[in-house]
């Protein structure tokens, strides 16, 4: 994200972080090995599935993860010690990280994140690592479920002027990962390579004294990709009328008018009104373009009443998950020094799974998603998976085909892949799409996708609890 | 926001306002002079108020708003024109702004800040002042609310990890008008003068052979400033009775332990059973804090109980607004060359309010906020005002103290004012919580504050409205 390739954002992060690495460093843990894990507890959305997606841009923030001069000052001021100040300056992160990959359907309690290293750095990274994933993630989920309703019709991101301030930008990217064909983010746009859309707002139109010169003005200028907004006064007596006046005027000149939009009113009511009136007009290929608090629930609604939309543009409800803002993701120790750690916790829902994991995808006979497995690093092979917590609900992996879901993204700190393109994460995305059964799309009481545990990390996990 | 001087940043906003900003340049129109508004329809979370932020990163970033030849080469690809592109190269916003103060309480349709300038300038910052103003006045509007039912207890901002991306940083800022004491992103901290707090995770509990084991050390390395996580493995049976022995053993050392912090099953009755093991053993100095899921409900909730809770750290529902994750704001034009502008709308509450406006703030006879007034800005003294739609409900104002509520900050493109401290933002915020009556900021439906207009503002708006 080049616009905040700027300077050092180790301070992105939480006061605990560091006041834990403090007492790691003078309690002679610094250079402990661990592993953390990324996971997330429930689907956002009330959805069978999530789509992945932050990784490129935790890892090129990482690059950045260093303390200035003055963020050393101020850490001081917050009584933070001299030796471990020192240690601070020349921090870099130097670990290792697992991933799976930007675009991958992912279920719930997998560890789609691992990483590996000291302990003050693992734990450093944490807040930021968060942040990122847990947004991108729940953001490119949303996108991936508009497009799913949307279907060939284009889905656009106008989200911008509704985002949760800055978070805009990652929003954007996630967006397109998940199936938005443009961004009217314009920084977006450039940073990560979106194509950008849009055309007029109302104050053009106030800005004339009538809504007729200010189409004509409009299309004088912008003859090839004009949207007319026809909404400003009323859309069937003044907006569409006027438009078709303008469109047959480019027509005279050669030209065609590209789109009307309707930002108000019943838009399943005005798009068929406005359709009928544009091809009573012979002007068939004027498409419409919709918004105004849209959802995949409204354009499934729309694309049930048989609204003539050929574009959706998508704003508040994407860019903020407004029904579910936050992906309740968490980052938890795995192990220390090769001992495998648990946290227990008051909630039984959230006990951890203990040590060095990795993640299977089995397939079905006819090469769709059939379980996921979660199993410890060192188990090259294993028989069967088993519910998380009733063992003898089992499955019998051996015939299936399947693959690993994490790869090595880095290691001492260094990157070992290509960051992958907006357009390739998305493309991935959707290529996924296809092999998850439509009974896991649904959006009401989706079916639950099985992840199972192996044996091996069930006992495990049991050992250890015994032991508390 | 000093870590985002980066640069221009004129990118950052909605396309279609660079392609309404290349018509008006080539219609000619780019020297006529414009006036926009931002406000807001809904309060947030149901509420009878909202407290207004923003201003502050707003006038902070438009001295960045300007294009790049890197930003400028990008818009040629996007098909932007080299005679626009050239005006675009020596882009500055060098209008006027008029807005209401940071933490003032505000309501909906008011005109809180108003936008001056040639019609391109402030057409292009549409985007970015949408983007501020709605997050930052949505998250202090919750965080008030949060302060306001946690009284003396101490509200913290630990938001970072579940923060939609970058957002975190307004957010914080935000969190902090609003009544947060601390926030645990040091980031914000360093940036915006915020005390920082944070002490321990789960990992550094695991990451020890045993719980006792890692208190113990902890204290050790932060003898002053521990709060001890106690629900990693059994909150009753073994976090609470190790942090007693640890905190015995400061006392033999001559130090106090600060806290414990609960952040996981029921709050309620943990802390209850907590403090009375604590008191048992004569630590009635040693606080409690809690986390995990809380809002301005739940923490009500809690008080309601009695539960013995010192500290509250809100993070996931006060940093997404959980409940109502974006404020409606927009940014309506209101005149062109002084000629009034209008927008109709399909939905009748869209109508926009014409003209140049002032808000007056009106007091009762115990100096309590009894009304606030919508004026056009030449009217000095006016009588009385009425209902937006019912112009038989009004209200005489002649005999009530008030005052306006818009001050002018910006003068052609310079800063009239010092941009407040959040420190000071917050004292002010907190200031005119007294002079609302409680019954606007009941959480149930909350009595709606009356907000008028004058009989020349509506007579404008209805004349204008018979023309269309």
């Amino acid at each position: 994200m080049e616009a905040f390739k700027i300077r050092e954002i180790g301070l992105y992060t939480d006061f605990y972080e560091l006041s834990m690495a403090q007492a790691y460093f003078y309690a002679g843990k610094k250079d402990q090995t661990v592993t953390f894990n990324y996971f997330f507890r429930t689907n956002p959305f009330n959805g069978g599935f999530s789509v992945f997606a932050g990784i490129q841009d935790l890892l090129d923030l990482l690059e950045n993860f260093s303390f200035s001069p003055s963020d050393i000052s101020f850490l001081k001021k917050q009584g933070l010690k001299s030796e471990f100040l020192n240690y601070l300056k020349n921090f870099r992160f130097q670990g290792s990280i697992w991933s799976v990959k930007e675009g991958e359907i992912v279920f719930p309690n997998e560890p789609l994140v691992q990483v590996k290293g000291n302990i003050i750095e693992c734990q450093l990274i944490e807040s930021l690592l968060l942040n990122i994933i847990n947004y991108e993630s729940l953001i490119s989920t949303k996108a991936f479920r508009i497009k799913y309703v949307a279907g060939q019709r284009i889905f656009a991101d106008f989200g911008l002027r509704r985002a949760q301030g800055f978070g805009a930008l990652h929003a954007s990217r996630a967006a397109a990962i998940g199936g938005a064909s443009s961004t009217s983010n314009v920084l977006a746009g450039k940073l990560f390579n979106i194509p950008v859309s849009g055309t007029m707002a109302h104050s053009w139109i106030q800005s004339f004294e009538n809504e007729l010169d200010a189409f004509r003005t409009f299309t004088n200028i912008h003859p090839d990709n004009a949207v007319l907004l026809v909404d400003t006064f009323n859309t069937l007596e003044s907006g569409v009328p006027n438009a078709i006046i303008v469109a047959k005027e480019m027509e005279a000149k050669g030209q065609q008018l590209k789109a009307i939009r309707l930002d108000s009113g019943d838009l399943s009511y005005l798009s068929k009104k406005a359709r009928k009136l544009l091809d009573a007009a012979g002007l068939k290929y004027v498409k419409i373009a919709v918004s105004n608090q849209l959802d995949e629930h409204l354009i499934r609604s729309l694309n049930e009443q048989g609204a003539p939309i050929d574009l959706y543009g998508v704003g508040t409800k994407l860019i903020t998950a407004y029904d579910n803002p936050a992906l309740d993701g968490v980052y938890k120790l795995g192990s220390v020094d090769g001992r495998p750690a648990l946290k227990v916790s008051e909630n039984v829902e959230k006990i951890t799974l203990p040590g060095v994991k990795n993640i299977f995808r089995f397939l079905d006979d006819e090469g769709m998603f059939y379980c996921d497995g979660i199993s410890l690093l060192e188990e090259e092979n294993y028989e069967a998976i088993q519910h998380p917590y009733f063992p003898s609900k089992q499955t019998d992996v051996t015939l299936l085909p399947g693959y690993s879901l994490l790869t090595k993204v880095m290691a001492k700190g260094e990157l070992l892949i290509d960051l992958p393109a907006v357009a390739d994460s998305a493309a991935y995305a959707k290529s996924q799409l296809n092999k998850l059964n439509p009974e896991h799309k649904r959006f009401d009481n989706p079916h639950t996708y099985k992840v199972g545990i192996t044996h091996a990390l069930a006992s495990l996990r049991d050992h250890l609890l015994k032991g508390k």
